[in-house]
């Protein structure tokens, strides 16, 4: 059922020892989405422990500083950033089937819980807490402004994308103005370090670069045997996707890894316009307009001119 | 002479045929105020044209299109973004010592014109200019927002350093509330796109990074023998600096370039807290606490040592 804030903060406040659920993965959004609830559960008197199939990470250690898990048996489930009990990982057997209240922003929502409150508009879930936040009149701690900052930073890129909102300019306005975060850091934390593998991996992947269709597609390509000498996995190599439409003549970037059974994964981004999912679709797979997937097998000198067609086909619409 | 909004605002009423000077090696936020004040200008019914000693180059494309220069002989000098009249290249001989207005954000303005409506809070020229046309009464046309946009955005960062104020928030979320701008659009323009010959330094400076003081220190040097095999020149080279501070340890990056003499230029870049300016003071150099520069001479491995152990005291500092 989709509730509005008034039922939420009823919900809450009339609540006890809860658990709240991010989704596995864990990025910025429903880390600070977890923590930032955790402090308006505190100011209300409500206990709550934040729970996660993965670990959170050194990166997060700027959020998850100062935070004790408590011991307590749960009464309460709340589940925060999550579409679908699937991305509890681990959690989804224990609690998928029973979580009272959950506070997103996926249009794709699959509507799991007892009670949604849910903005689909909003950049992030962490624009929704901080809506709550409002609308109950609780005090936002200097803590929780640093959790809600960072997860509409996240999921904006930094108020780069287009799913930013304005909301999402008005709440970091504040809480800068209000609060003394070192939002810098934090988008430092978030944006601009690597590990030492990443940057070596995104340098490797950056030289094997190869244009198509006049420099509006690029596909980079990587075989098992390379990556063997590159020494990874397959999975190592997931996130670097966006890397293939870095180049400033590129609508579409595809990036191909090889499966061991010698099956290629292909991740399509889209710089613009192109509707990728479009062209994924006509391709056995799918996703969203931006960012979007399917499998090729044959050769690779093959798979490529494929995609190419494809690439060029919707190029030409 | 400082002066307000409201003695910014009568010259500007009673002005005409004004030139509006942009610095050299021309960024979005001067661009973007040169072309805003244009517009704003156009909507009180005076004449402008916007100069600028190199030419603006096709990332800008989305702001100079539609603008066409008129031809008259200039009765009003302005200056945008300007903190010295150093950065007017060929125009400082021209316009230098008459200049009438100059509108910026830098505290080390040099008060070379008659008039200087500065705010070294502001993000950019551009909040200065938005603060302007508020004051004004002026309707901000779609091209203006997004001249304006695109200022603020470059400033800041896309809105990820520290310089970013709350104000630069609020200016964007009205931007994107009340004008149809493309903002994702113009991010990707001037965040995400590089070129071909970027793409490979990036990977090839990437791949030569070297690790000192338990990673806190990053030293990226380029030989002239370097510069040759990879074909580039030391300008070519310029603005790769932070790039030495992408690893996740590092405190402090210097990128090393040999000229032709033998001599190294060192350019320092800091990650956080470590003021660089003091460091490169204390090494014949200066600059800023985040960015400065100094030059040093005579072996390879001896300038590594000797730059190695300036960073270690300030580290221990």
């Amino acid at each position: 059922m989709l509730i509005g804030f008034s039922e939420a903060e009823q919900f809450l406040r009339s609540c006890k020892d809860a658990v709240i659920i991010t989704h596995r993965n864990p990025d910025g959004d429903c880390i600070g989405a977890g923590l930032g609830l955790h402090d308006i559960l505190s100011e209300i008197g409500v206990r709550s422990r934040v729970v996660c199939h993965d670990s959170f990470g050194a990166r997060y250690a700027f959020l998850t500083e100062g935070y004790t898990e408590e011991d307590f048996e749960p009464q309460t489930v709340i589940a925060v950033d999550i579409a679908d009990t699937q991305l509890m990982g681990s959690y989804e057997e224990i609690y998928g089937k029973r979580v009272q209240l959950c506070i997103d922003h996926h249009e794709s929502n699959k509507g799991y819980a007892e009670r949604t409150l849910l903005n689909a508009k909003a950049t992030a879930a962490c624009e929704v807490i901080y809506q709550l936040a409002k609308h109950m009149g609780v005090e936002i701690t200097t803590h929780c402004a640093m959790c809600l900052y960072t997860g509409i930073a996240t999921d904006s890129g930094c108020f780069k994308y287009s799913c930013t909102t304005p909301e999402a300019h008005e709440i970091a306005a504040e809480m800068m103005r209000s609060y003394d975060i070192d939002f810098a850091r934090i988008n430092r934390a978030m944006f601009d370090i690597k590990s030492r593998g990443r940057i070596r991996l995104e340098a490797e992947l950056s030289s094997m670069m190869e244009e198509y269709l006049d420099g509006r597609l690029v596909i980079v390509a990587v075989t098992q045997d390379m990556m063997k000498s590159m020494g990874v996995s397959i999975d190592e190599l997931e996130g670097f996707a966006p890397i293939t439409i870095q180049l400033e003549t590129a609508e579409v970037g595809i990036l191909l890894r090889e499966r061991e059974d010698g099956v290629f994964k292909c991740s399509f981004r889209s710089a613009n316009d192109v509707n990728v999912s479009k062209i994924c679709q006509t391709l056995g797979g799918g996703g969203h307009a931006k960012a979007a997937g399917c499998t090729a097998s044959g050769d690779l000198d093959s798979i490529k001119t494929y995609l190419t067609d494809a690439v060029r086909k919707a190029l030409e619409e």
